[in-house]
């Protein structure tokens, strides 16, 4: 057993500093070959850690005014789970002693989302450090049809990590040892409450990188990464975690263990059960360990930043991308000019490039240094040339690259700093991908403080956002179903990577027929037939 | 609707002429920069078609003595499905009219599996062309208690694609429509008949390749792909079709259509539903339609085919090559010198380096040909000073390249001409991938007339094969239960890739726990409660 991997902040808070980018701007025509661009071939351990700590944001603090109860909020009955008694806590104190938390001020922090906009009103919170305890609390709960809201690093933007009404929390916290790694294979097996950031700087010492990077690594979860089939920075490149996720281990509602924990790169032994449980929200059972494929390091990474005149310029741009960067290409992020507006505006950042409608960060990732510089050279002259491109600077060392990332990472911050956010989590196809964000604007008018677009191009992902100064009824009514309406006419998905959790649960059908549906529901009847396991979330309310 | 991709060859019957490699050979020391090596940077289109014809081997022939029926050889016993009646026959005939094929000619090549090892007796084969009418037919079907067994190219490696007894065959050979293709994204939606190198052509004109590729891609059919969750040649560098499968539409047991047939990258609605229907081998589902996401066309491919004197040096190899070639390695697989013989003894084919204990075939695929080359030169020099490697050759030609791929790729056809085979495809440690070959040959001795060991490298993968005259009884008993109990004993999988179909099904175990089987059974019951898809295949006959 290895030393466990402590996270370097509290699973709820994870504030930083704003940093104000004053980077080197490279205007226009200023590149016309590889010899001419400055910085690039960074050194290997460019992926390493952050000068600005963990990509994401802060909203919730422990002075914070109080948010609203969420069934006070939102039409949502408990159902008939049994209520946690004085003798449940004595058995449970059995299962993990000293790790049954039931003090209200300590319960705060995992009752709210990180959004802070749902409450519950869970009494009790219990730290398990191994499987077998995990095991045994679920089958004490089952028998006592107690319902049991798993936690990670509750960081997820739909309400699907904290409790509804009084669901005993189930803190993935102390879970958080490596179990082994291979340092040939790459494969990763850890338990669940690894923090994200903590197992990226592990694997790392050691040649590696995790095949998924997100905002909230620094206090998410690997088992709610997997729970949630997060997508995140480096999907581009590494796909999903339906495809680097070799093995899981399981505590089905009933405490049975499913130990599924395999290594292997490939095993065509029956149905592939992991399946079951990554991105089904901890409704099917609780992950408690994890084996990964983690990719090598790449010993060359690049960022550029870009100006673009118009959308049609960045598909443009993102086809050039693919077809002159191929292998190396890692991220293609994308964001407007009102999200530039507002990282300035909130966070004191500033544009590294001049002002444009659109701007693009592309990420690479590559073997060699040289090769690597000489292929973005090329393709940065073809995208200036041509005039896709009306502006750009690049950053190939740590300090920058985190720099010019956090312009893309900070943008749900500034959102949130401007007002109460309307969120949309949508996959489109890419040529239709900006136009709901022209549409919302004209459809709004004044009603709306800031509509603005933002998100993983390369994937077809895009973050569309709202602000208000407050929250509005009617503004709501003129967002949904319109939103989920337009989304499904093209075919779209209405939660790409964020999942459904509580507050986007009834949306579902927007992007499922009725027959899948039906099977979700007949898959948690047989899994869970209680559903004591994270009740209220994933399924819609009504049939 | 596009034209139909209709197969070149008779889905159960791929012959190819043997043909004789006679390239040059670049000995040791010959290799001493990037300036020195020959060929390297291949034309764009190097992955075209093959100037032999499909990759993959023939066993079958219409005039071939007969196969034992299954129930004969193997302990089976029938379950209590219905049998067809005239009354079947007629109904079916409205279904799908004039494709109702009762000819007992007709239906012996799609009773029998390619390697003959089993045969089933089904005296009808439905040939459904649409969605709709596969639907009315399993509709029809369950309503009668009739079994039915999807059949898709028929190229399996453990008897799941022909009936074990009366099963009707429902062949999905004229579902063989590309329904989409788009240009940017590369995401191809097509019919589950589709022949995988017709979709491979069809793609590359394109611009774009398939994300995998198999021997058998002449005739097997894309539907039979996802649902045996094949693995194949590209594995290891664009993962699994659990990645790249991005929806499916399958028909259910009782002949409800479930549409999950998405273009999107992203999708984090409810329960991915697809991945039950991959990999498990037409007993939960019949796949009619798969949308599946294709990468860009490499613009260079390179093939080093070299020889090493021992298993370490594979491994070294392995390891140097992934950290020299990093993102543009797309295949390491490896052979042993006994391959090499039984390829040179039954096909003809010469050795294109000198002879050595171990044999490797390194592909690279990238976007910079002049890049890819220095990479491959600076490694070559490396694995050669440090005497890794003894020997190589290389090809960056379309019609090299796959005379090399041909040495790997027609072991299974030389296997089979020297007699019975005992097949083992196992997903074992790096480390311990080939200590089994080794202990086979000493614990057989001369009861077997060649054990050899080959495989993906890259992903962990032995095909492990044992030859001997005839079928012998003690043979087996030597080899089974000892090759998965010692699989077992590392923790490894019975089955890597090929599945579990009707020969391994009750080696299961071997490879998941009694709460996986159990699991597993509450899903096919959960979704073919009358058992008729696909029965007698891959979940074992006792509990």
């Amino acid at each position: 057993m290895m030393p466990p991997l402590v996270p370097r902040w509290p699973a709820w808070l994870f504030c930083w500093r704003a940093a104000c980018i004053q980077g080197a701007s490279v205007r226009q025509r200023m590149w016309v070959g590889p010899s001419r661009i400055p910085g690039l071939g960074g050194p290997r351990g460019a992926w390493g850690t952050s000068p600005l700590a963990p990509r994401g944001s802060c909203l919730a603090s422990s002075r914070a005014p109080e948010v609203t109860l969420t069934p006070e909020r939102y039409p949502v009955r408990r159902l008939p789970f049994s209520v946690v008694s004085e003798d449940d806590l004595a058995a449970l104190e059995q299962v993990v002693p000293g790790r049954v938390i039931t003090d209200p001020e300590e319960l705060e922090a995992p009752n709210l989302d990180w959004l802070r906009t749902v409450r519950g009103s869970s009494k009790v919170l219990l730290r398990p450090r191994t499987t077998q305890e995990v095991a045994h609390i679920l089958r004490y709960c089952h028998e006592r049809n107690l319902a049991v809201n798993p936690q990670g690093g509750n960081t997820g933007m739909v309400g699907g990590s904290t409790p509804v009404f009084d669901e005993i929390i189930l803190s993935t916290a102390l879970m958080n040892q490596v179990l082994s790694f291979h340092d040939v294979s790459g494969v990763l097996v850890c338990q669940a409450g690894c923090v994200l950031e903590a197992l990226s700087q592990y694997v790392e010492e050691r040649g590696f990188i995790m095949p998924l990077d997100l905002g909230a690594k620094g206090s998410c979860h690997i088992g709610g990464n997997v729970a949630t089939n997060a997508g995140g920075l480096r999907f581009l490149r590494y796909g999903s975690l339906r495809g680097t996720v070799l093995g899981l281990e399981v505590v089905l509602a009933d405490g049975a263990v499913l130990n599924c924990l395999t290594s292997l790169r490939k095993d065509n032994t029956g149905y592939d059960l992991k399946q079951l449980f990554i991105g089904s929200e901890g409704t099917l059972g609780v992950i408690t360990a994890v084996s990964i494929l983690c990719p090598p390091k790449p010993s060359a990474v690049n960022v550029a930043f870009l100006g673009c005149p118009g959308f049609a310029e960045v598909l443009q741009t993102f086809r050039t991308c693919r077809a002159m960067l191929g292998e190396i290409l890692s991220a293609f992020e994308f964001m407007d000019a009102e999200c530039m507006k507002l990282v300035r505006l909130h966070l004191g950042l500033s544009c590294p490039v001049q002002e444009s409608p659109f701007y693009v960060l592309i990420e690479t990732a590559g073997s060699g240094p040289g090769h690597d510089a000489e292929k973005l050279g090329c393709f940065l002259e073809q995208v200036l040339d041509s005039g896709l491109v009306t502006d750009g600077t690049l950053g190939s060392d740590e300090r920058r690259i985190k720099m010019l990332w956090a312009l893309r990472e900070r943008i749900t911050e500034a959102l949130s700093r401007d007002g109460y956010v309307y969120k949309y989590d949508l996959s489109l196809p890419l040529d239709r991908l900006y136009d709901l964000v022209g549409d919302l604007r004209a459809r709004l008018g004044p009603s709306a403080k800031h509509v603005v677009g933002y998100g993983h191009l390369g994937d077809g992902n895009l973050h569309l956002n709202v602000t208000a100064e407050t929250f509005s009824a009617s503004l709501l009514g003129a967002l949904e179903p319109y939103v989920y309406e337009w989304t499904a006419g093209q075919r779209g998905s209405v939660s790409a990577e964020h999942g459904l959790g509580f507050k986007k649960k009834d949306v579902l059908g927007y992007s499922k027929p009725p027959e899948a549906l039906q099977l979700m529901r007949q898959l948690k009847a047989l899994l869970d037939p209680k559903g004591i396991l994270n009740p209220y979330k994933m399924l819609p309310t009504h049939a």
